[in-house]
């Protein structure tokens, strides 16, 4: 009896129901596909997913958070290639990143980073975000050091941060498009430099 | 006669008053420092300088243009130092672009991203400050290709942008606070990378 009691409590409460997350998750999704970023609110998921507006608030404190929530379970998850030449993964996962914000996702992308300038929320969440990508793209890097093939001092997350950085700031400023060979000349600078071992330290 | 009618034509029109537009980007300014970038509208501008609305719409089409410009104002000229040791100069720079940020300047930068990101004047403009930023940057590559410090075929804007863009992803994801000696971490892994030179190609 105790435990039912305990069981019903935890279920008013703060325990999350994973049947109307995901239908709030999917209404949300749904709206922003059609209306785009600018248009999206959480009295709108409410209304779309005929839950309260408390209810959503209970789980997601602000749009940008429910947006990052969004664009997360959107991403594919095949963005890092493991073709075991470094140069060739970096290459790739810039052409991979910025080819998918150039389909719509970047709109939503970008829409989340201005929110989280002003919703402190959301900037918690994009800051774990970026760091669990860091950790992602730092990986790659790891298996380059194990297999000699870049200096094995470098630091993996400073590198895959290098990586995503551009990509950000390209995406900021609207310069999503990609010249001939460019995400080759980056992956090829970057990746040259963690070749170089610790020799030129102290240098003039 | 007809020069003088032509030269009150041109006052009346798009020609732009230099008084005025000084007393606006103070009055601006002012109110920035005072109340903030969240707080920050023409309208409230407009009150401060005694100014019409119109005339400040006729040099700025949105408020994050015009914080644009007071940011561009206040921003230190000398955050490039010329040491002759591309190291050292890339590692000042990052050292002094954060301390900068950190001073207050950084919650203005964050917020005309954001804006940028739903106003497409103001995004003109930050790509245009981008690019002249990525110029500047760029020259301090540059002198260090030339003095043979780095590799010739080096891209000094490419090099430049990754700087600029690691700044810009800590700023947005409030990682402002250096580690003792990442600065120069940071700039030690970038430019050992440029002084390689092509002989690591076609690698694998």
């Amino acid at each position: 009896m105790t435990d039912k009691t305990e069981d019903r409590r935890r279920s008013i409460g703060a325990r999350r129901n994973p049947q109307t997350q995901e239908a709030i998750l999917e209404a949300a999704e749904a709206l922003l596909l059609e209306e785009g970023p600018a248009a999206f609110s959480i009295e709108a998921v409410a209304r779309r997913a005929r839950a309260g507006k408390p209810t959503i608030y209970r789980w997601w404190p602000s749009r940008g958070t429910l947006m990052l929530d969004i664009y997360h379970r959107q991403k594919p998850l095949a963005i890092h290639a493991d073709t075991g030449n470094l140069e060739e993964e970096v290459a790739l996962l810039i052409e991979r990143l910025i080819g998918y914000w150039q389909g719509g996702a970047g709109q939503v992308f970008r829409f989340i980073i201005a929110e989280a300038q002003r919703d402190e929320a959301c900037a918690d969440k994009l800051r774990a975000y970026a760091a669990e990508r860091r950790r992602q793209t730092g990986a790659m890097f790891k298996r380059a050091i194990d297999r000699g093939e870049i200096a094995p001092e470098t630091d993996p997350f400073l590198a895959a941060e290098t990586i995503t950085s551009i990509a950000w700031q390209r995406l900021l400023t609207g310069r999503l498009t990609l010249k001939e060979g460019e995400a080759r000349q980056i992956a090829r600078q970057l990746v040259q430099g963690l070749r170089a071992t610790g020799e030129a330290h102290g240098h003039k």
